[in-house]
């Protein structure tokens, strides 16, 4: 029943993750607007994940991972590394089912992260963005203490995990024509395609990402696995420098096209939610609303699933950021 | 079955308006917080009027309102005076029901309000605030014209629209402890009284006001009814002169307490809502939770409700407001 972390996982793998976090998860809501279906003349449904315990949907994957871990791993514990809501969401699941944890974090990550992070009571570690690099950091904590190395996306348990959202979803409404998911590592949008897929395989799978980490973009137009370094952008859940080595072929397999939204744009639409779901979504949440709300995607008259894929936001930049609304 | 405006409203007419109201006003969510729960030791309920078509529980009294007019009435039209959602709410229900109306405005409300309130189709008329009455401009308009004029809250079927949340909630949560409701003019707060009254004697039901304008609460406590002039509060929508001929004598009978909280508190658990509920209420829509939350009033180990009255807040003040997170 457990893949080894090379095998590329299945629907079968998100059903079984649905099982897994049943009770634990939170089923969230979706919500329509009447005024952002008139604006954009479709039918728009949003994937509340930002209403997720820990307020991202990083705990369905995390959660789905350290409930296989034996007894024996769980005793030892976990270390991850993560700009803020795989940080949360292993920290939490990690306190739900008493299992030590370690957390590799960038210093600058947003304080808001980091402050929950360690309130669900994970030991964090700070690490330079610009001049460490956070897989060795991980790495080397788990051969010296004996932990489980637990990475954001990389993995067929976070993968499984993070597709049971958009498995709701359908479930919930019914047939989508298009499907618009966050991109950051790739974990949420492999995870969203494989479920697609699988429940209805004529729903066209979008990937969005930040226009300056269009990593994934690049990857996905030239075949080929591209990196970026450390891009500037309000995003910071997807800054991360490309796919994996399991994200990137489900991918490549499943998603239909890449879409990318620079920072204003995205700040536009993240007030947008703001103001007319009475949402809170964070920049990186609102970048698949964002994608579909910008025109280059035509929406006109077609179904149209949207994952708000977080609520973490740093309140202190909104008066930085509002001039862009 | 149409009372009166000098009879005061009764359950009878707040049952009347949930089903006048069905179908076209939205049935809100009721939300909880595990962390919330956790940190007062209290079972919080969060009705959720922020999600209210137009953004407050306005529209639930206006709807009911403007639907009774007869066809004549409707055919010439209303007037109303608000500084904001009960401006939106009417603008909306009159384009529902394909009434004219003319809003009379403060022009400081905020721009976001004003914006809404002509995007729904409204015929804005802007007065100052510091040197006209709107009163009085409301009523040169309706004999001018013969538009029927609609006041924010001293009137039975606004009263009795508006105690449709609170009578919803507790048919969704069962019984409640102590039920916590903003105050302005009183038309939510005699409404969820009257409502909670009928259905749950025993619930002790709190208004809560800006300090800053504290009429309602020295009403009140006096049994005489205080007026305050202009108060100056975050809490626009709470910046009302005094409650209304029919909310005083509905307060007096039907609420336990009053309660006051001062800005920096207010907006202090404003934020906190929008960070750990991942919900945009404005500030005058979090009177009641910051009540709830300050301590004065003992919660713990009780059954609470709190109605989150309305999320249209002025995104470019949160900069200014941020310091007091």
């Amino acid at each position: 029943m457990t893949p080894s972390t090379t095998t590329l996982p299945t629907f079968a793998d998100v059903e079984s993750a649905a099982r897994q976090i049943a009770g634990v998860a939170h089923k969230t809501p979706v919500v329509t607007s009447r005024a952002v279906n008139a604006r954009t003349g479709a039918e728009l449904f949003f994937k509340c994940e930002n209403l997720q315990r820990a307020g991202a949907f990083k705990f369905r994957g995390a959660y789905n991972a350290l409930s296989r871990l034996t007894p024996d791993e769980r005793r030892r514990g976990v270390v991850t590394f993560s700009s803020g809501n795989h940080a949360q969401a292993i920290a939490l699941a990690g306190q739900v089912l008493d299992i030590p944890r370690v957390i590799v974090m960038p210093s600058d990550a947003p304080e808001v992260k980091r402050i929950a992070t360690e309130g669900y009571g994970g030991e964090v570690i700070l690490y330079d963005r610009e001049k460490e690099d956070r897989e060795a950091i991980g790495k080397r904590l788990a051969s010296e203490r004996g932990l489980t190395l637990i990475p954001p996306y990389d993995h067929p348990h976070i993968i499984a995990g993070q597709g049971t959202a958009v498995r709701e979803l359908i479930e919930e409404v019914g047939a989508l024509d298009l499907l618009f998911v966050p991109c950051g590592g790739g974990g949420l949008l492999s995870g969203s395609a494989i479920a697609a897929n699988a429940m209805q395989a004529n729903c066209r799978v979008i990937g969005v990402e930040p226009a300056a980490g269009d990593d994934a973009t690049r990857s996905f137009k030239t075949k080929q696995r591209q990196t970026v370094d450390n891009p500037k952008t309000v995003a910071d859940g997807a800054r991360t420098p490309s796919l994996g080595s399991l994200t990137f072929p489900l991918v490549l397999q499943y998603v239909a096209d890449m879409a990318t939204v620079d920072d204003p744009a995205l700040l536009k639409t993240m007030f947008y939610l703001w103001e007319r779901l009475k949402m809170v979504v964070e920049p990186t949440g609102a970048l698949g609303a964002a994608a579909a709300l910008d025109g280059t995607t035509p929406v006109r008259g077609q179904r149209v699933g949207i994952v708000l894929s977080g609520g973490n936001v740093d309140l202190t930049q909104v008066g930085n950021w509002v001039q862009y609304r």
